[in-house]
């Protein structure tokens, strides 16, 4: 696939072989996102990252992705807040953004809010998370970190666990996952279950999600993907700590655990991992995090067509 | 005009020889500003944005046109809000940002800041708005604009449109008109009308102005510079509502225009132009916006000794 | 002493020859920290800026030292505050901004934040400030002002100025200065007096403080280390004014002082020395600011291992 000035809008425009060529280019990666390399292959271009959310540690890495490639960064997300404020339409702001720029990083409350920009700008947009929905960028370095540790990605046993309800990553992620014929488990609370679009799409495209305790995902699976349960889903704060006290993944429960389980987490976590696991080799999540940087220097170096 | 180690304080400090040759060093840059062509010719220097009123879009495209040429930028702007509120002096704040930079670009709310700064700096300041009068920067892209459509300035019919009463862009830029001689209208509200005193100042330069209706004004001019009419400058809702009605530039109104007119706009805009006209080839407000890259490259170049 | 890869948490895991080391390579620092000579050799590097409070002096001389080195910055102190109103423990920040960056440079309220966080990061981590007590590059930048206004460190004698019970300079220099045999005197109102603790580290370490008037002080000093004295210590605001006026600094109190007398202060200032000390060749301060990049380049340059 060439993604030479290509939009990232959704990981559904990708196909299985695009995602094993981007995640090929990660791992070449790998040794200038730690700096151990120095590569310069996009010295003069301009990334603006556009966040009219909150969203540091995506923000962050994409910068960390622009710097070891020689990009500069501008960081628009202020003006994303003081144009609306003007009452600015999203439409006008991406064009001046477009214009200062050789590509926009835009997250945005909005479900389509990616696909939009993409319309009026004349560089690539890359989708860093729109509404519920699509996160490619996340994907693609969840994948990464997969493969990374078991390989291949085919057929493994995965169970999403926490809030799969609110969560745009494992949505996300989830559409990923039928590209390679994933055995999923879906493991939440009632109230914060996958929505049914999302359980509707796994089945169609033949990975049937099945509803478990945590006990039997976790005996089962090869990746344990753990999502923080946010307090302020609870009206009532008895009702979040009785959640928060089942979902939680200790060494108590990943003693009957397949001995090469990972276990991941999209950061920042509160009480869904207790900092015991961190020492063990399940342990993935500052790894998955780290991984942010060259699964976006990959995605940053295609779109802008620096060499390899 | 040699502007290296120079401040940039008013447009007028600028003749029209000055303008010109800034103009042309412009025009030079526009390969490099789109990202088409990389220039490292101020590779090693720093610029110091400080801004004390938000002004994005002025000081992302210092932003961009800097990375363009290789130059760092430090965003020092939060520090002009801790040290005012530790009681620090502006003579004090400047100093030190003039000890981590080459070159300060000043966004402040009283006149006469950026003389001020001048005076305390070892580097050259650049007046980015300070008060309600000076902002050679925008009136320099804005003279860059018309000189892109129009080829040549002399002579040329604007009409000035809205907020001419508090929009320092264009008492900026009608100081700049009198160079090129220029037919001025001036189309606004009553409440909102040019202050007197810009009125004599062009007057004394040969540019007396005329007071017109927008309609009579669109038929006329060469340009139509527009500018935001700020909701909040009325106290009654309904009177704000009445006045953006009337002054709203849409394809109805400009079928009686000439075939060469163009629109600007400093941006953000609101509902003073409506989107049908984006896609005439009137439109320019956003090649205009794109153009303060160009036209700040070519101010930063010159100040801080890059190689053309 | 080699720094490479070290951590610079507190000025006590210095010795004398450690500083007297730094401060050579700060000199060396000072034509490219003015921009007079370009150096890159910490081109490729990411630097994080990682602020729990607002610092802004001390965040952008890092980052104006970093870029002199051609090293990039990333700004992660939002994070830190998005991160801490989720949960995220301080050890979980600090493991993801190392995996973004190759040093950590931390400012935080608590005493003993940056050895934790050493503790849990691959890469360097830089105390700029935590709780009362350490801010190593601060010192070590007071005492190049000092060598360099002096030529030799060796027995000086300081007067410390102002607020000597909360300022963290003050406190982190007084422990730098017992290195040198310097003579110590204590100015202070008596609400805001050094703690016991430090001057019984400086007594216990040859260097007994005396407590002085402000007038004796002068007379016999070689350095007068002037801080600002907080309004908000101050429940009674008619207190503040009285002390405010009393520790204040003009050129009616220098008359009595020697003639190569240095003023010092870690600005910003408010009332504390008249602004007419600024023109004479007492003041120090504004030097001794600018003197924080080059101190800042030699210790990034040593840390992350970029050539001389």
């Amino acid at each position: 696939m060439d993604l030479y000035q290509k939009d990232v809008v959704s990981i559904m425009d990708f196909s299985k072989d695009d995602i094993e060529g981007i995640l090929d280019m990660a791992e070449e990666m790998v040794p200038y996102a730690k700096g151990e390399k120095i590569k310069r292959s996009l010295d003069g271009k301009i990334l603006g990252n556009l966040f009219f959310e909150p969203s540091t540690r995506t923000k962050l890495s994409f910068e960390s992705a622009a710097y070891r490639l020689g990009c500069d960064v501008i960081d628009v997300s202020e003006m994303s807040m003081t144009s609306m404020a003007k009452g600015e339409t999203l439409a006008d702001t991406i064009k001046i953004v477009d214009a200062y720029c050789d590509v926009t990083v835009l997250r945005h409350p909005y479900e389509g809010a990616s696909k939009m920009a993409a319309k009026f700008s004349d560089h690539p947009v890359i989708n860093a998370g729109d509404g519920a929905g699509s996160h490619p960028t996340q994907t693609l370095l969840d994948l990464f970190t997969m493969r990374q540790a078991k390989g291949s990605l085919d057929g493994l046993n995965i169970a999403l666990v926490g809030d799969l309800k609110y969560g745009r990553t494992v949505h996300s992620l989830a559409q990923g996952l039928t590209k390679y014929g994933m055995k999923i488990s879906l493991v939440s609370p009632e109230t914060l279950k996958m929505p049914d679009e999302i359980v509707q799409h796994l089945t169609e495209n033949g990975c049937s999600p099945r509803i478990r305790t945590l006990e039997d995902a976790v005996a089962e699976a090869d990746v344990l993907y753990v999502t923080r349960i946010q307090r302020e889903r609870f009206p009532d704060p008895s009702e979040y700590q009785k959640v928060a006290g089942v979902y939680r993944i200790d060494n108590a429960l990943l003693q009957n655990a397949k001995d090469d389980l990972i276990v991941m987490h999209p950061l920042p976590r509160v009480n869904e991992i207790a900092p015991e696991v961190d020492k063990t080799h399940h342990a993935k999540y500052f790894q998955q995090a780290a991984n942010g940087v060259p699964v976006r220097m990959a995605i940053l170096n295609a779109i802008l067509g620096g060499e390899m």
